[in-house]
């Protein structure tokens, strides 16, 4: 059977075949991998968006918020059921991850003092280093850096080397935004426990993708943006996780209204709400939360397990066609083999590929590029067809010569 | 001339009188008062966000990032320019008020060192008040409370008689959120400067309606909200103002890659971008971007002098009423007398306030209550006319008995 061939066969037995039906697709040619960076736009989030801006912003005015006010919790409890194995009353849906990411490594570092270190990895996503970077150096702290193997990603032999006594926080990617390696959530958060530190999750790419174990886990607290598998649109709100046993003891570093007690008394001194809202901020964007809310009913629906599934025969088909047409003319393939350490994107590199990339573009392949070498396949398992990844990888070897 | 046709006659007189008719106006029996909290659906708002979902989400995609990135720094220009008396490069439209009051906040307080004193009011709009109370308990220092006449506010002989050279920071409301009264942001900066501390102000209830100039008013720091009479829609992203001699000087707290040189290099390090993009932090709301523009655009159109002018035509004739209908059964203004002190609502006190606010709705009357005892009038010079004004508080003085 022909690569071709594989490819049908694949689709035709897909139990997720007809998803992508329910998502806007304005140009059926398109193959569109960057569901990983800005997912597609569902039909029923057009369709809310258009009675929310209509009805309750232009018709109902302020008295809509008598029901946005609980968004952020009643959005976070939906994707803490549905996506990431939490308890109700465990997430929020407010302000950009790095945001988050911040106020919670920040209240982390406030519950342990007297331990001068944070641990991350150099491979992990830009804003959770910088971040971590300026937090260290406005406590005179410093940073710990993993350097782990950059395909296969940090694994908990890595971090328990550079665990010790002194460390207050490890803070790594589950799905890491590069390679697509998911590193050992509940065996590394395991390890930071047993020095008594905490551990801080980003599931930006997992989330809605590849199931994530909150409570099961372990884990402590955790952040993650809505606008890729979740497909909650540009800049979107993100969400934090707060395990249950934590909410008291941690006090995130912005005092902001959203947070206080009886929020429209107005009271003169700060007394924060108990529970998960105490780590809200500011107003949250109201608009895009209802997206969020749709976007993850349509991942509830679906379900993660069939999700995950097609997930890994997506990115096991787009492996296969790597050895197949891309490692004969020099690429290499930098994502890991075992499906289960695998995300749900590939990652191929070569010494050409800003130009393939651009190129891929002006095929109507979009994929994304990451510097130096590194093309970016995201297969996101409601809207990519097998046909896709077999369009894609096909028109790559086509350009690069093969 | 009976109140009513006072109103009648400022009305037809009232150049700015069509304007409503670009906005949303699903009731046109509604009185809505709450401009100041909610502005108005604007008409090219809707449309415009019906092209921002279907087309550069729905059908461009990834690829609208391409303009998409800039809207930060172009809303924010445009924010500066009609909105702000601001100069081109030193407003930002970006996460909320309370995130980005926090992050001048801590970069002011870090640009001063040694000085242990953050002056505030105790009339300050709260999520402000907790900000600088957290910052406060974070850092060990003390906050000074102006305790000023709860009318008129904070004034610049109040502001100096708390003044020290251990002060590092003012921050007050340009108008205040509760009785309405305009602050001396130039007097009151000056005298900051004049002991050595920094000045930031909150314009989320001036910026739109009351004349801003912060550039030839000396100001340091400036934050603010969109959703009020800017009509950027629920929970829209806020702004924030750093002086351009100022961008160079401070770092905010949060090193988000946002604020990264070259941030898809994605380099190891944080190397902060110079100028205000320095002050970004992570993805921004695209869709409610898109919606502050056109909301933006909106008051830059009618100019902010007409509106300016029929934003005192309004408060004045609501003064008139409360005297002539509401002084006698027992209300008080809590407004300022004097229209140059005065911005666009008016707090209107009665003992029975929570009681008359649910009684005015129900009599199809929408303004909003401040515990314990205010009734505050939004008067939007863009979408109220001179009857909403008649009509509503004569409900009122209907509803108390007079």
């Amino acid at each position: 059977m022909s690569a071709r061939e594989r490819a049908e066969a694949l689709d035709a037995a897909d139990p997720l075949g007809r998803w992508r039906d329910r998502f806007v697709v304005a140009d059926p040619e398109l193959v569109y991998f960057d569901g990983n960076s800005l997912g597609r736009l569902p039909i029923a989030t057009r369709d809310r968006l258009s009675r929310v801006i209509d009805q309750e912003w232009g018709a109902d005015l302020i008295r809509s918020w008598e029901h946005w006010i609980d968004l952020p919790t009643t959005v976070g409890d939906r994707i803490a059921a549905s996506v990431l194995g939490a308890r109700p009353g465990e997430v929020l849906v407010t302000d950009s991850t790095t945001v988050n990411f911040y106020r919670l490594a920040s209240a982390a570092l406030d519950a342990r003092p007297g331990r001068p270190v944070i641990v991350t990895d150099v491979d992990n996503f830009p804003t959770d280093r910088y971040v971590v970077e300026g937090l260290a150096a406005s406590r005179g702290l410093d940073v710990r850096w993993i350097r782990a193997d950059p395909v296969e990603g940090p694994q908990p032999e890595d971090v328990a080397a550079v665990l010790g006594p002194d460390v207050a926080l490890v803070t790594l990617s589950h799905v890491a935004y590069r390679s697509g390696a998911i590193a050992d959530l509940a065996g590394i958060t395991a390890l930071a426990h047993d020095a008594g530190a905490l551990a801080l999750w980003d599931l930006s790419h997992s989330a809605g993708a590849v199931p994530v174990e909150l409570e099961a886990g372990g884990a402590d607290l955790a952040v993650g943006c809505t606008y890729k598998y979740l497909n909650g649109g540009p800049g979107a709100p993100a969400y934090l996780y707060v395990r249950t046993e934590h909410q008291a003891g941690l006090r995130p570093p912005i005092w902001g209204w959203w947070s206080q007690r009886e929020m429209f008394e107005m009271g003169e001194r700060y007394e924060p709400e108990t529970g998960i809202r105490a780590f809200l901020v500011g107003t949250p964007g109201v608009l895009a939360l209802n997206a969020v809310d749709e976007g993850v009913a349509l991942v509830a629906e679906a379900g993660l397990d069939a999700i995950r599934a097609k997930s890994v025969a997506l990115t096991a088909y787009a492996v296969e066609l790597h050895d197949e047409l891309l490692a004969p003319p020099g690429f290499s393939l930098v994502t890991p083999r075992d499906p289960r350490r695998r995300g749900s994107h590939v990652a191929i590199g070569h010494p050409r590929a800003a130009e393939l990339c651009r190129a891929l573009v002006g095929r109507g392949v979009v994929p994304d590029y990451r510097r130096p070498n590194v093309i970016r396949f995201g297969l996101s398992p409601l809207t990519t067809s097998f046909h896709d990844v077999w369009r894609g990888l096909t028109v790559l070897a086509e350009l690069a010569g093969a």
